[in-house]
């Protein structure tokens, strides 16, 4: 008998633990289960179809029909698991037409995601309030645009409130951005460094407040403004990108535990505390690999990493997963922004006594043509003299400096080493004295 | 008394050196001798000012001469040294108006440098044969195409026979190069991977002979054309890009040692085997982190590294040279290829049982515009399953892959690990499998 594998959800972490169970085990019966009607598509990708940059939300979708098919893999889309019942093993489900049905499995994947918050905050019913997660999402945003929406109000200014307000401010919209925390993108940069960003921001022509909450969406039933401590800021439409929320109801449900960032508690085979049941994605939790302790960075990386490792163990094979650091980049308007490891308020937060060092250089040579500024600010461990973290804001091949310090943070590097690190170098390309070794330079004088 | 530092040579290696130097002793007199007019200017620069991307040899000059009076360094440009008595702790110097004068030293810092090699082909000494070390050669090559030369035979498909090759093809020039070797960038590539970039020449115009050398430079006075095989390739104009030859006949006249590499012997503190004086930079010889055996990969990038140990230590500082990778990246046309540790070529040749993983994929997610191909390679140790070498070629930020590679093969990181990494993703930067992570899983394959 063939085993049956049973995957709730299909988008990153969904359909790559199927393509990797499908790869360790030929014969399996491999079903997705779905409510959503588009599946295996880049949520990542939805701003830049709002703000012009991709022609349309279908262009999202990384997994078409065939993909299913090549695989040989069961796709059941707007369908909802209703139940979990690990003692029978077996999910109860009713389709869209309201037909249910009970799917016995073997192995049962969670890739159940997460869902957009939305703070309790006054007047969060009127019509015109968004978030932006799924193609729905994305098109109501745009429908709403080409009604005639000339200001935006957008909640949050994390990576998906900026790309967000940029795409709306790319579609000709006055467009605000209200951060209750005293600086933008507070996950990823450290307050120094957000002041970049945001300076940058403003210049580009959007508003940005910090440090202040939205009291009340105003309007009859539908938007008008924002009332942010007193000031009324008009606005036709809101988007909420106030951060995201595991999807774990249907887990607890089922006695299926969560953990300390109430995402569902996993070891590094990604199981949870019920046998054969794994969770992988926005919805699972795993380990920072510089903290040890538990982390959901909720990211597209993570996601398909997760449910590579998911999706190998439900099919027989064997893999675990080492950790994440929450590596994130973005790009907003020209500049590329981008972390990985703890920013140093998180280290000291954590009881980590840290020195770091920062540098502002260029991308290319000195007389080459084209060079941007870039800054590295590096988070050591004062005690081990290991690096812990990078924060980046810059304009050329951010995304792989960072990747180079994830590895380097990956493989226990020392401030000292990365001051010595062997670099490439072409005047077109970058500095002779890379910019991120200049910055491990800058911590090792605090550290003599 | 001040500590007298003298350093022979004024480029990348020794202004490092005497810029560390003072960083390390505010006291010292630190005097820079070169036989050269101009000084502290980029090499790697000289193929991008004849292409035409920068304007004049000048802006290649990264250490005006209003550095060396910040710095307080002495400059004596258009001198030779003509000889060190390391008994006298002194130099025999001759200036350009034929003036001699001994200049003593208490440490010494060779940075001599390498020169052009031309091999011993007839009619090597014709008019019109070129090579491109120096702001002297790229002046007499951009004369030349000034003068009208119409076109051109590279001798050498090295880094810069091939970035020449294409400079000159900008200006115009039909131009063809020669390779000794059976394939183009014979040091920085595998065959395979070269042939990729072979074919990318051949489309762009250039004319490419490989696994032939030229037999003969034809013309009376002047040069007209190239022998290669029987075939006559019409030429006024020849550049030979052959390699180069570290400097070292001063440093053997006064008993100091060379190495396997016939470039000066050093240790990690970057001292040859006579007491005070140190080598640094394209004339000097140091360890291979992946072999251990030594190495002169003659980059600049080592050059500032090396200069800057060597500095330290002259200035009665302490610091350690930890060996090189010969991590290298260069533009061709819109294509970047890159380069660390060993190719599978060479990994061969010291013996090393290897395995290989190479994958092509694409720089920005499936759906975003303007993605461009890249493939990486990555040769694996497989005994460890430590990856100790890397090669990329393609459109996007192969420079910071390349240093993402370096630091993996510094810190020794399996294949496995790096199969599982952590990396940053976002639509306009990459994609959510990095190609690097999945050249690894390519090899890991081959590794189960």
């Amino acid at each position: 008998m063939p085993k049956k594998i049973v995957i709730i959800g299909a988008h990153a972490a969904g359909v790559d633990a199927a393509s990797a169970a499908r790869k360790t085990d030929r014969t399996a019966e491999i079903t997705l289960i779905t409510n959503e009607k588009y599946t295996g598509y880049s949520r990542c990708g939805l701003p830049f179809v709002i703000g012009g940059h991709i022609a349309s939300f279908n262009d999202l979708i990384v997994f078409p029909p065939s993909y299913y098919k090549m695989m040989k893999l069961n796709l059941k889309t707007e369908t909802t698991v209703t139940n979990i019942n690990p003692t029978n093993k077996a999910l109860d489900t009713t389709n869209k037409t309201g037909k249910t049905e009970t799917i016995p499995y073997d192995c049962l994947i969670l890739t159940t995601g997460a869902s957009s918050f939305t703070p309790p905050i006054r007047g969060k019913d009127k019509q015109g309030i968004y978030s932006l997660r799924t193609i729905e999402d994305g098109q109501q945003i745009d429908q709403a645009i080409k009604k005639g929406a000339k200001n935006a109000a957008i909640i949050g200014a994390g990576l998906i409130g900026l790309e967000t307000a940029i795409a709306l401010k790319e579609r000709g919209l006055n467009t605000t951005v209200i951060e209750l925390l005293p600086y933008v993108l507070p996950v990823m940069l450290d307050q120094e460094m957000a002041k970049i960003v945001h300076e940058m921001l403003e210049q580009k022509g959007l508003k940005i407040i910090i440090g202040k909450g939205v009291d009340e969406i105003l309007g009859t039933e539908k938007v008008k403004a924002v009332s942010v401590a007193g000031e009324q800021i008009p606005a036709d439409m809101v988007v909420v990108a106030a951060g995201v929320r595991a999807n774990t109801e249907l887990a607890t449900k089922a006695g299926i535990a969560t953990g300390d960032t109430r995402a569902i508690k996993t070891n590094g085979r990604m199981e949870t505390n019920i046998k054969d049941i794994y969770a992988a994605g926005d919805c699972a939790e795993s380990i920072n690999i510089v903290t040890k302790k538990p982390a959901c960075p909720q990211l597209g990386t993570v996601a398909v990493r997760h449910g590579k490792v998911a999706g190998i163990n439900a099919a027989g094979g064997y893999a675990w997963f080492t950790g994440v650091l929450g590596s994130a980049v973005t790009q907003l308007f020209d500049t590329q922004i981008g972390v990985t490891g703890l920013i140093e308020f998180f280290a000291k937060r954590e009881g980590i006594e840290t020195v770091t060092g920062t540098i502002t250089s260029k991308t290319r040579a000195d007389y080459y043509p084209g060079a941007k500024p870039i800054k590295v600010k590096v988070v050591v461990e004062k005690e081990s003299q290991r690096i812990i973290g990078a924060q980046i804001i810059g304009g050329e091949e951010a995304t792989q400096r960072i990747n180079a310090l994830s590895f380097a943070i990956q493989k226990q590097m020392t401030i000292r080493e990365l001051a010595k690190a062997d670099t490439a170098y072409a005047p077109p390309l970058c500095e002779t004295w890379e910019p991120m070794v200049l910055a491990a330079e800058m911590a090792l004088m605090k550290l003599r």
